[in-house]
């Protein structure tokens, strides 16, 4: 099998899920609890949220552990609105959104608020120039994703934290799910004030992840209760899930993203080789790990299951939106013409993936369009 | 060591570690994704939602997966009052409910919703005859928690429940956590439209949890996105926790109470023997598992550290509040002095616990008393 959806979930790391089980196992104590099985649990909590904060050179108390990234989302997004909608009520994002950006905004929207949502150039890229005109006095939040889901475009988040640092009431959220190990993003460097993590996608458990929510940012918890992560967000910890994605998150910062790029440049090497082929993902200022084409003339959802019978898997667009079979909005905002963007196929890389598995999938991908070009043309 | 915290959080079955580790290795891909890999994960997840609905005689479309109890309270409390408030803005509960309804309510409060905190009996039960009084014109939700969670009173859900269906445009919410496996709630006779479950509460992994939402009940979602679990909650799911809940929950449901009640009756008579007790328990229509109560002039602070000495577990409160160290609003909301309250030992049984363990208990509280007193004495 070769696995190359990794932008959908990745597979996670044996250290990882023997992490996960140890902890389940022997240490199933409620971090809240006063005695010793507590104390034990919330030690190693502790520790993990240290060790992520370490990597990440933030305060710990700034790791607010969720179940993910459409949790972490929505908690920076419609808890920034919730918590300063006597300030303002207008708040800015792209075009170019993962759903659980855009769908929260929607709902935003929904209860009176006002968005702006910014154009991109062809490369899916915003352009500072945009943010900075649509900046209004009752901007409360401005919410960018760091490395697009569909095609890896870069956004230039280091300068619109440096123009938004002119506007200190404004929150700014950057979705940085997709870049975790592949793009750097300095959080002590770069005045991002909430970022997302998803742990299943840097090979971590699923139904983990955090937000980051720099010292003296507010919002208003989306789950309120036993006032876990400093109120922010209460219930009781997935002691195990959060320990293990400790573990992936310092296993996936030890990565060299060399061999990711050696593998992207050859694919996009050889794939501009053939005919129909159109590359979404633009050259310059890309992730190492996604690789975004299509095939003029054919469909996506065919070819993800043509190159499925060569034991390959990869995907037409995000995991979230691929059954609602819609054509993809990211594209169209790049501008690229519907019957093109139908064609589009998302191929996304890990450390798993070879150089061996690439040539495989080049020459399972010429033989699926000549299969497919010839049934089509049989068929008209 | 002798664990009876369990309402707290309970250890995990075996058999549902192994499920976890099984899927989260082998069935890795996203069920979201259109290939093999991703519909081999969804069917197991759709297997698992099968089960967990045939065991509770509903409709699989009507569990929505979540990170637990207080995703779930959350979703079901915030998600009909902001669904539901162009139809009215009045919110019922009781005065004992957990932390993650009480803080839904307040937060919902704060965003100009009316509440009514309906009061309670000495026993810790709600009336039937204050919630028809406290029903308005624009009541758009009630919830109640089936077994109270820190001295396992069981409230008159049936009763409510039929009182409600004259009101067909509330919707009920049951926090039924404390009480899965332990009092039955029958959703396809009762007239419940929202109900919540957390698994680590009944041997399965902490992070994952479910709601039930009736079919036509509308919510708010607070997770929006990818349009998972038919749009309520989004987020790539947790599919390994999911499989792992199912079979937790099969499991539990399987278990008879006679032992846990055998247990809970020997310690009541045992402890009623003592000096100083004060029972907070009620002895007619509790809990199997859960027994509250206080020594007069000990802190129940003080007793849990001196019973761990034995190696034994066991709280004062709810582990979501105990680290607060406030005094305990359900007591206070029972009529129980503040004296006497600071007192409170929560007891809380599993499967795991032994009549054996329950006689090592006794004695061991016994010693623990008599050593404080002891101190105490030799302080005054």
């Amino acid at each position: 099998m070769i696995y190359l959806d990794n932008s959908a979930t990745t597979k996670p790391f044996d250290e990882v899920i023997q992490s996960f089980t140890t902890v389940a196992t022997k240490y199933y104590g409620n971090p809240s609890s006063l005695h010793g099985l507590g104390a034990e649990a919330e030690k190693l909590m502790t520790h993990a949220r240290e060790q992520i904060a370490q990597l990440l050179r933030v305060k710990p108390k700034e790791i607010v552990f969720t179940s993910g990234g459409t949790e972490s989302n929505n908690l920076a997004i419609k808890g920034t609105a919730l918590a300063l909608q006597s300030r303002g009520k207008h708040i800015i994002t792209s075009s170019v959104e993962h759903a659980s950006v855009k769908q929260a905004y929607m709902q935003l929207e929904e209860l009176g608020f006002e968005v702006t949502y910014l154009p991109v150039t062809k490369d899916g890229r915003v352009q500072i120039d945009d943010l900075k005109k649509a900046l209004k006095k009752d901007t409360i939040l401005v919410s960018l994703i760091h490395v697009q889901n569909e095609v890896g475009t870069i956004q230039p988040i280091e300068e619109a934290g440096r123009l938004l640092k002119q506007y200190p009431k404004i929150q700014f959220h950057v979705d940085h799910v997709q870049a975790v190990g592949k793009v750097p993003l300095p959080l002590d460097k770069w005045n991002v004030d909430l970022c997302t993590f998803s742990a299943h996608k840097f090979n971590g458990l699923k139904g983990t992840g955090f937000l980051f929510v720099r010292e003296g940012k507010v919002l208003w918890p989306l789950l309120s209760g036993g006032s876990q992560e400093g109120t922010l967000r209460s219930g009781t910890e997935n002691v195990a899930g959060f320990v293990a994605m400790a573990k992936a998150l310092r296993l996936t910062l030890q990565k060299d993203t060399t061999p990711l790029i050696q593998l992207k440049e050859y694919l996009m090497d050889e794939l501009e080789k053939l005919d129909q082929v159109v590359l979404h993902t633009p050259k310059e200022q890309s992730a190492p790990h996604i690789l975004n084409i299509s095939f003029a003339g054919l469909k996506g959802e065919v070819l993800v299951h043509a190159l499925e019978k060569h034991d390959i898997f990869v995907s037409t667009t995000s995991a979230c939106s691929s059954k609602k079979q819609a054509h993809s909005e990211t594209l169209e905002a790049m501008g690229v013409p519907e019957h093109v963007a139908n064609g589009a196929l998302r191929i996304s890389l890990s450390w798993h993936n070879t150089l061996e598995e690439g040539k495989v999938f080049i020459q399972a991908i010429k033989q699926s369009i000549e299969m497919l070009n010839k049934t089509m043309r049989r068929s008209t």
